[in-house]
């Protein structure tokens, strides 16, 4: 096979590398522990929540149409008959005059219509309740189902479990829930050039460090991660390293020298595994160019390229929405993204895409975008920028002054 | 002391809250584990990075000046007087008219001041190298200490540590760094109403899930969470198991139930903890107005609003900060924003800060900020929206079509 023999579109390996993929399968877990997991099916409510009418405020179960035209000058008077004590079934019922103690999430007393707040009003010397301002039928009361009626959509298939989706489900009573298993994501390195980073480099020799910085990445999404051992460009150890991590794993990420003999022994290694094996091999995108995308065993292989940079934005743009897909999350390609004004020309080749490190510069009006400019994307420029953007295959470049889109680290 | 006696903006109750308190301690971890922490010290560069000048691409080292004027019709003729291996030390010098193979992060030849990319060469039949285009002094490059000078700053004290930031330290050799200790928050919950989500609530009980949604709120900041069980609203029973939880965490946060007995009793337990007890009691703000903020033994304990939605807000605004101040990281107060245009005039009371929480709507032009209202401030509020918009204390509500900045969930 010869090096680039299918150049194809970042966007588009994605997406057909996910096309290829069948859904990783599910487990349940303990809700109380299910962030950051995806959700794997559709709950829905059982049951009316609130089950009772519920008062929103501190103050008294009142008849609304006893308090209408009460005015500081002119209050309403009503006889309190009782209190009902939160965390209890309300047995007290009003009747036109009275009134009784509720408390903010409480029931209200039967018959009661709506909640005068206790700021509006005053008990009298004798007892009796003073409502110096009117309340409308329903006021200050959270009526049933408010929160959720029974049948509606509590959660779907597909999202990600934060605290909202976490309250939302034990509300309801649903203590555990169906999510996705977490894939297993191994990462190999290799590369002859490359020494543990607690090693001195030798001249000719660099830290390697993609391993870990793309393991950090991981970190972030719902997945485990598993190490293997860096091994020299030398076909017998990477492939007896790789046969061994793809039955461990769910996904394999190589990360590898950034020499082109490097490269080739990637995509050989993924080419022996097993069928189909290498699927793209070259992307039209710059940094990454030299990106090898396969599939052994129904899991995804992903060759990142050398370059710290390149690797990064590469994981990014093209291994993470497969990563998430693979996990089950509805929207694999979401990026949070920040827009803001160009202020250098900026270059690129029509016929691929092109991804630019830049940095953010708050003014009192707008968002200054500053290109990152670097031949080398050492590792430092990721330091000194907050993200990057994107310069689609048919535009040769981009003026100052451009309203961009930052996609943020 | 009676109930809001020293009523406190949410942003100066953070402020002076973290005013109080001294930063954790800290401790040494491996960086290949540091991601998510916070660093406690500022790290520099020892060595120029990279030590030698590197070639950027797959070429030849060359004398920039052979080359010039070489083009296509009239291409410059080299000799290939060898190759420089990847991960070892360049022993090859050239002179003029002369190459090296080079490879993409090799060490060039000695004597060379170029690589020519190997896409704009060929080799003859007689084994000479064709140059068919020019290259200036330093072209594909990358000179010494370009990624790090020595001395350089590589981190900050009171950065979170990511992927660009572990690449960064490891490519120095810095394979452990000193980040500050993760604070313990434990969270306590009581209130007589509140039954375990796994109960089958009684009319006028309600499934406790501020518990759960705050400890996720916590799970995505650098903290050990510790979850207290559920106490009634009993005096002796809560202060027992605050006494014996604020001596275990650096953080305290009661999650209690909605009635103002209920709160009343957490700010009497965190008085009863010792000095100096209860510095804050009520914020003017909505939601969240029944927020207590207090100190005992040099850490803050924080009592939440019972309301689901309050708990959170509050949490976001007001504990938050606190944590992370405490936590060590330089900016605690940075929230993740997205401006838009609101959709619906909002009405606010003046003389305190409103939070609202919006749904934003994507349009082709703009960001559509949509209200999402409803008095209870359930918890499926939080699920139908995104994040929510700040009026401050000075003003009384907003205009349909204001420009406002969304602070995302």
């Amino acid at each position: 096979m010869s090096e680039f023999f299918n150049l194809t579109s970042p966007d588009s390996a994605s997406k057909f590398m996910i096309s290829q993929l069948s859904v990783i399968s599910d487990e349940i877990v303990d809700t109380e522990k299910s962030h950051g997991r995806i959700i794997s099916r559709d709950y829905e409510s059982s049951d009316n929540l609130p089950p009772y009418a519920r008062s929103s405020m501190d103050g008294y179960s009142v008849r609304a149409s006893d308090t209408y035209g009460a005015s500081d000058s002119l209050p309403a008077y009503l006889e309190v008959i009782g209190e009902i004590p939160m965390g209890t079934l309300a047995t007290i019922a009003i009747k036109s005059g009275e009134s009784a103690v509720s408390h903010t999430g409480g029931m209200i007393a039967k018959n009661a219509d709506a909640v005068v707040m206790l700021e509006q009003t005053e008990i009298t010397e004798n007892g009796l309740l003073e409502v110096y301002k009117p309340v409308s039928i329903g006021e200050n009361i959270v009526p049933i189902g408010d929160d959720f009626l029974k049948g509606s959509d509590v959660v779907s298939k597909g999202q990600m479990v934060d605290a909202g989706i976490i309250g939302s489900l034990l509300t309801n009573g649903i203590t555990n829930c169906n999510v996705y298993r977490k894939p297993v994501v191994g990462i190999c390195s290799a590369g002859d050039e490359l020494v543990d980073p607690s090693v001195n480099p030798q001249l000719g020799q660099v830290r390697d460090i993609n391993l870990y910085t793309i393991a950090a990445a991981c970190e972030t999404l719902p997945v485990d991660i598993k190490l293997y051992p860096r091994q020299k460009d030398d076909f017998q150890q990477q492939f007896e390293v790789a046969k061994n991590s793809i039955d461990e794993c769910d996904v394999l990420i190589f990360t590898s020298g950034s020499s082109v003999s490097s490269r080739d022994l990637t995509s050989k290694v993924v080419e022996s595994l097993g069928e189909p094996g290498v699927l793209i091999h070259g992307l039209t995108v710059k940094p990454g160019k030299p990106t090898v995308l396969g599939l052994v065993s129904n899991k995804p292989i992903i060759g990142l390229p050398g370059n710290p940079v390149s690797a990064l934005t590469i994981f990014d743009i093209v291994a993470k929405p497969i990563i998430l897909g693979l996990a089950g999350l509805s929207n694999p390609f979401h990026r949070p993204i920040v827009s803001g004004n160009l202020v250098e020309n900026v270059a690129s080749l029509t016929g691929r895409t092109d991804y630019i490190r830049v940095k953010l510069v708050k003014k009192i009006d707008a968002v200054n975008v500053q290109p990152v400019l670097g031949m080398s994307n050492s590792i430092s420029t990721i330091l000194k920028s907050d993200g990057y953007i994107e310069i689609p295959p048919d535009v040769s470049g981009l003026y100052a002054g451009a309203d961009v889109q930052v996609f943020l680290d």
